[in-house]
């Protein structure tokens, strides 16, 4: 329907993006938010065209996606205020003192934008992490021009959105590659837009195929760039013996939810549990399989990942060590995902690596291990996960330093007594973690600190006040937190 | 004089620093800043044979070394102060909110360290940017093991300053492997520390081909790790017209000191300036060349990089469009580096590539642009660097904004009226700019910031107090700046 954009109009794109950067990285922190508040207001406005277009193209429920997108209006408006406050532009001052010897010069450090970002959205989230999703959102909070590639399965969701943004780009007068949209369901277009020596990062929500190819190519560019892709985990839940003990059935109706939630599609759907083997794990593994009877196959995202769930699944349960726990009750009707949940011994997980591979869906597998000390084997052999779980009483905590110290050390995210599922749009959230999750642990591709992904630190050494950007004129006029002299504050100089 | 490690060794050494790991990071800021404090009193307690081995091993004045080593204390001792007043963690905290549909979690995120951080020091600062420098310094204070690779010139400095760093562990009770020597001329010794399992990160300062090539080690691992590689930088300086016309000859009377300070052996060595051709230049040019030949050559730190300046310099000069403005006039001893100036047009820049690569040493070529649109031109072509510099009346920055916003958007310091020479340790110092300046330019090498390339963010959610980390607990024990529910303070919750 969409046609794949050429490379000749990619080399359009990206000349528009980097003409747009030299004026865009110079609007006020003010401006660039009131371009945020913009796109989401034309989003909440949006007519239920956009609703019905983006539920034909990924067969998620109205409501789902309702909720969705006023999730992507909240991000816009919160990232928006957090650009404006600008505490994430890191300030420092140094002030000259002309009596040291030799003198010390005044110094002023602030982030800077990267230049143009090229977004690719997910498939799971066709408002939040797509078109004028957290990416984008974050992209054009720093002051980057961003190129959105849409995702092929809800391309007509994704030029919807995208003529929202372009509209609010217009309006605001913003110049021209602000903002731009193309098509390519083929990786060639991916390709030449991480390659294009105008692109000067990459934000990506995906697989780990995709992920890793795409940072592939940023690091053999002749100038390498940072690529942010979250690509997926499996999201390991401890389920410790002292609150076993309590609430295993109760622990497992909470889990079946979890694992089944949107049937199953979200990057922090927990596809491993973890316990101990003895009477209170047997109970939760029976009260898992017996609820996940109950729960129905979903329609999933489209027929590629329906697909690939089907066999994924297949070849996690072909494991010669693999036992199958329970399966949904219901027969599947075409492109559904059927709800199953698998079990284990921590050997079989410790030896086999299928068993660590994401299988994105509802299907979770339970590890029966021997020991504590195998939990703890467990941990220290699992990759880098977004989130880790512990379902544990305060004294399993504290009875077990080293395995929390481990978990701790895997994730980016680590909850105590919750379900994964479910991220926090908050400054305090960390959505990103240790390879393979993502690229780079050091940045968060969910809440406003995913701004400084797309910014670097530039220092103004002896510059009179009068020709400081704004942000760094002794007075503070724009009211920021900045520390000054080794003090943090908001104090004029 | 000193053994290669062995491919066994190493994996010794990196077995010691994860298990180290487990211990280390678990220490408070106060005993990681105990650690870093104890460093620098060893070195400032070392005896002048430590400054007597780095004069043999570098050709360095020992005034020099005993400011270098000056700096290094300072480095330790303030990167310390930062490190416990915990800034750097970049804490955030948002609260529970039961009433809210779904209820809100109470999260809270602050840095923890990577993992074992291996460092390769710099040939031309023995002290600073090598074995208890600023890379081995901001690893520590952020909680990972160090392993330093002794650079081969300086292999008997580095091996008495690790002696000193051993010391201050084994005092303070360290766990074994937080810190270790390891000796490599050979660079399969640093392939194998890069792309050891349990390395987490790289620091690097030195040559563009010895640091890309760590990058890519570093990229191509099964788990890809972040490298931290300063790799020089020719500092371009902009001469612009009416600062010229004032000064011309006290400008470049200014910049013959920093082009031919240590022998020209400085990242931040000025090495190409950026002039309109007319009779200012002309005097600029007149002057520096003068003052070139007044300045004598110097011993370079080790035959290797005497050799390389005279191959580079040589190449440099022999560009068809190339001429020699002046060299000095004092006949060179052996391994010293003789002082000289060349000169070509805007267009020689803007075409040949030669032009653009550092010749590391006491040599800086006058580009002589057509006019002002031909010096944004090359400020447009030219790739990232360390610094860059405006010499400029206020008239000059205001009247040519396009060429300011090129300047700036290829430097991580950005200098008006003064040298790039003199690299300040405070938290508002930005060291590292766009590639090939260094692999990562949203880091600084210099300054407290530093701690935060080897730390990643992690996410306590549903965590009670009593569980949490001291910097995370609702009372702020160790009173740090955090951004509580959007709002930066210090106050408890």
């Amino acid at each position: 329907m969409y046609k794949d954009a050429t490379v000749a109009e990619i080399n359009d794109v990206m000349e528009k993006a980097w003409k747009a950067f030299h004026q865009f990285r110079k609007l006020s922190l003010k401006q660039r938010a009131g371009l945020m508040r913009a796109i989401a207001t034309g989003l909440e406005n949006a007519p239920d065209e956009l609703i019905h277009t983006a539920m034909r193209e990924t067969n998620l429920p109205e409501a789902r996606l309702r909720n969705e997108k006023g999730r992507t209006v909240f991000q816009l408006t919160s990232y928006a205020d957090a650009c404006e406050k600008g505490e994430w532009l890191e300030i420092s001052i140094d002030t000259a003192n002309a009596e040291r010897t030799p003198p010390k010069p005044d110094i002023r450090k602030m982030l800077v934008p990267l230049g143009p970002v090229v977004v690719f959205g997910a498939s799971n989230f066709p408002f939040a992490y797509s078109t004028a999703g957290g990416d984008t959102a974050t992209a054009l909070a720093a002051g980057c021009p961003v190129i959105v590639k849409a995702h092929p399965a809800h391309a007509g969701t994704s030029e919807f959105v995208a003529g929202i943004i372009n509209e609010a780009v217009k309006k605001l007068n913003l110049p021209d590659g602000t903002f731009t949209h193309v098509h390519g369901a083929a990786f060639e277009v991916g390709k030449a837009l991480v390659t294009h020596p105008y692109t000067k990062a990459v934000g990506f929500t995906g697989s780990y195929l995709g992920g890793k190819a795409l940072f592939d190519w940023a690091n053999e560019r002749k100038e390498p760039i940072p690529v942010f892709a979250e690509m997926g985990s499996i999201n390991p839940v401890w389920l410790m013996p002292g609150k076993m003990e309590q609430s295993a059935a109760d622990i497992a109706k909470m889990y079946a939810g979890s694992i089944t939630l949107g049937v199953g599609q979200f990057c922090t759907n927990p596809g491993l549990l973890i316990g101990i083997e003895g009477e209170a794990l047997q109970t939760f593994i029976n009260t898992l399989g017996e609820e996940i009877k109950k729960i129905a196959p979903g329609t999933m995202l489209h027929p590629g990942i329906a697909k690939a769930y089907g066999e994924n699944k297949a070849k996690a349960l072909s494991q010669q060590e693999v036992a199958t726990v329970a399966e949904s009750a219901t027969a599947p009707a075409a492109n559904q995902g059927v709800p199953a949940i698998a079990s284990a011994t921590g050997q079989a997980f410790l030896n086999n690596p299928v068993l660590h591979q994401e299988v994105f869906g509802p299907y979770s597998i339970v590890i029966r291990c021997a020991d504590l000390a195998e939990m703890l084997q467990v941990a220290e052999k699992i990759e880098g996960q977004l989130t880790a779980t512990m379902m544990a009483t305060e004294q399993d905590i504290l009875d077990n330093e080293a395995l929390v110290d481990a978990v701790k050390n895997i994730c980016g995210r680590f909850i105590l007594n919750s379900v994964p599922t479910g991220v926090e749009v908050a400054l305090s959230m960390q959505h990103g973690g240790p390879f393979p999750a993502t690229t780079d642990s050091r940045f968060t591709s969910v809440g406003a600190d995913g701004i400084k992904r797309f910014a670097r630190p530039v220092s103004f050494q002896g510059w009179p006040d009068s020709l400081l950007p704004e942000e760094l004129k002794s007075s503070n006029p724009l009211g920021i937190w900045r520390t000054v002299n080794n003090e943090m504050t908001k104090n004029a100089l």
